[in-house]
């Protein structure tokens, strides 16, 4: 048996019971064989009242300072669990992410992985130890100081460790069972997926699934990590991300994997653009200066009798401010109109790999979007996903009209798990 | 002007407003014209809620954890110190005691320092920059696990950096004005002290004064480095610990420095020891071996008639159980007779480089207990110390007594400013 990575989450070590319940689940891992390296977040709301603090002294914490504040947050979950693991007669040794040899940019706050040398971890766990990881952290290559990942860096710190410990597999352990066909908040009829390919958990993540991040999900692609997602609080299998299905069942690709949505974004519309080379590149100029990532962008044939078009995209409502702004400074270049924007939107993806080869696929996703009553405001594709754009109040009948069209609903809806704890 | 250490413990830094007002108090020195390195302890009650934490996870954290736990303290206030500082327009820079070149041993818990390597922290400074580094930790020379000093390890890790950095001074914040000539909290009238010698100081800090440690004092002595006791919360000049009284003003040394009081030892009596070589050996050789420090030792003249002799000693409270426990088991070989154990005793303390000097200082001393009805169980002295047990109900009155028949009484009890916050 291989070296498995275990990923828990702040939800799953939220209080003392949790970190227990945890520790008997990595305890079992280590008894049935593995050698087991686990990642841990920082306790339940440990971050939010770190970062409560730091604005209670400072308005707009720097960025190293504020890498070393959150960082505490890991270096007490890990150290606990650790303890919890001992008291269960196995060895155990914590280490930040310092000590791990995650190797990151300077980028305080949201800094990349570029290198992992888990020299210590490795001499851990080929000394009989469970080795427990600070997740979310690492230690800059140029300044030697402390960084931060950024939103779900703790499962990306596990899929980077998993690829460099050349583990045979990343379980990313979550308060859900794993992927759905859908949100089971919106979609009671979702499905848990068995398998999923790396190209469409992509789609799904960049789509508005919240269950793994685009970051991380690119790393285990890149190094061919195949990614186990789970509920801590069940025993049941969850969902395995990967090249080829895993497990002694062959399980088949879906046509469609699953409908995500997306309500985090907004819609700004640049009315009256003279149709010309050069003024797209400038209000995307603008845009991009801003350091701002957009999502879908849609140009509209211009009116003959105007000779002006407008430009739609759309962007995290977090940054709407900052983009109008941005825009406002090219008006009298550009020579643009007015700018709308809306944030009462909502993106609806399809994704599955099946679409490239099933021609029917768009025309069956219009339909029932139309049959349910629901207008589409934007559209854009990739080879394996069709995105459009809603009004938000429309999401949810949206949502429930694509998965029960493309015949994703579960037939028996008691089966679909779904968050809560103790279980 | 040259590089001062600056320590706050955890009452300075118990909140948001305490973190803002200590950092317009390192901006201040800063302003003079200093370079300032600060080493902070953990907030308020962190510590303790954090071994709260592990008490709920183990029943007996084990060390290499329990110090990562513990030293994830210092990372919360370290940061916010340097944010607080950063929003005064100053820079300021946090280290971990690792990245500030605290090395130790590896006795997790109470680890000792034994070399400091401060480049980065001299870097920083020398860049302009406020240095802060947590209080109470280091990496082991050996396994470069993180590990704790112990009880009062920040001043220790302030006095040690200011030895490495070769700083004018050391500057230890509290919640008290300085070192008195007894704990104010029992003597109305007693007087800060302006400067004590290294060895007085040394004498008190063992005999039961919780200013500073014993530990941190001998560093300081060792390598010279003068402390300063002072306010966080008030701008009073403190107490000068030094071999020279320091400043403009000259200060003479008193005959007696204070009066120290301990309430934390327990009295431990074998009765009726056979008065023969040996037999003493063979008791301390047990208590040595379950690693029991003792303080103060007596054995009585033994009885012609029996050529038995009583053996007292005095230990810490905590150490009871163990003690009694391994002086047991040598019962068969020592042949005693009984052993008594007794915890309602007080250590009183007379300590002064004077009574080298002044022959009539031990029957003041006696004479002052006896008028005051407090009768004398133990004596021991050192070259500047006199220190009797007595009843723990006597304690207070015999420190009184003491301290008003060697003249450390303030004429203006007014003047006594003792803890509190907001000053």
């Amino acid at each position: 048996m291989g070296l498995v990575v275990q990923k828990y989450g702040g939800s799953s070590v939220a209080d003392a019971e949790g970190i227990k319940r945890v520790a008997k689940r990595i305890v079992e891992a280590k008894k049935n064989g593995h050698q087991v390296v686990v990642v841990v977040s920082a306790m339940g709301d440990t971050t939010d009242e770190l970062i409560d603090l730091a604005e209670q002294v400072s308005p707009m914490p720097a960025g190293r300072e504020f890498d070393m504040l959150l960082t505490a947050g890991e270096r007490i979950s890990m150290a606990l669990l650790a303890m919890a693991i001992k008291n269960l007669g196995h060895e155990a040794q914590s280490f930040t992410g310092s000590q791990a040899g995650v190797i990151t940019d300077s980028v305080h706050n949201k800094a990349r992985i570029i290198d992992v040398t888990p020299g210590r971890i490795q001499q851990s766990v080929d000394a009989g130890n469970i080795a427990i990881v600070a997740g979310f952290q690492g230690v800059s290559q140029d300044s030697k100081d402390i960084t931060t990942l950024g939103r779900g860096g703790s499962d990306t710190t596990a899929v980077a460790l998993a690829a460099a410990l050349d583990a045979e597999v990343c379980e990313i352990y979550t308060d859900v069972d794993g992927v759905f066909t859908a949100d089971p908040r919106v979609v009671k009829k979702a499905r848990k997926i068995d398998w999923i390919s790396f190209e469409d958990m992509l789609e799904l993540a960049s789509s508005g699934s919240k269950v793994l991040l685009h970051r991380c999900v690119e790393y285990a692609r890149r190094y061919n990590i195949p990614i186990h997602v789970r509920s801590s609080f069940s025993g049941l299998k969850g969902t395995w991300v990967s090249n080829e299905p895993q497990g002694s069942e062959p399980m088949e690709q879906a046509i469609i994997s699953g409908v995500a949505h997306d309500t985090s974004e907004a819609k700004v519309t640049v009315v009256g653009v003279p149709d010309k080379p050069g003024e797209a590149a400038t209000i995307f100029r603008a845009i991009a200066d801003a350091e701002i990532n957009i999502d879908m962008v849609v140009q509209n044939v211009s009116a003959a009798a105007t000779g002006l078009t407008d430009i739609s995209f759309t962007l995290p409502k977090t940054e709407g401010r900052k983009a109008i702004e941005a825009l406002e400074k090219t008006r009298s270049r550009v020579g643009f109109d007015t700018l709308r924007y809306d944030d009462q939107i909502a993106k609806i993806s399809l994704v599955g790999a099946g679409m490239k080869t099933n021609p029917g696929v768009t025309a069956m996703f219009f339909e029932a979007l139309s049959n349910a009553g629901v207008n589409i405001e934007l559209i854009s594709t990739s080879e394996i996903r069709i995105s459009v754009v809603t009004r938000a109040d429309d999401v949810n009948e949206a949502v429930r009209a694509v998965h029960t069209a493309f015949g994703l609903d579960s037939e028996n809806d008691e089966a679909v798990v779904y968050g809560g704890t103790g279980r």
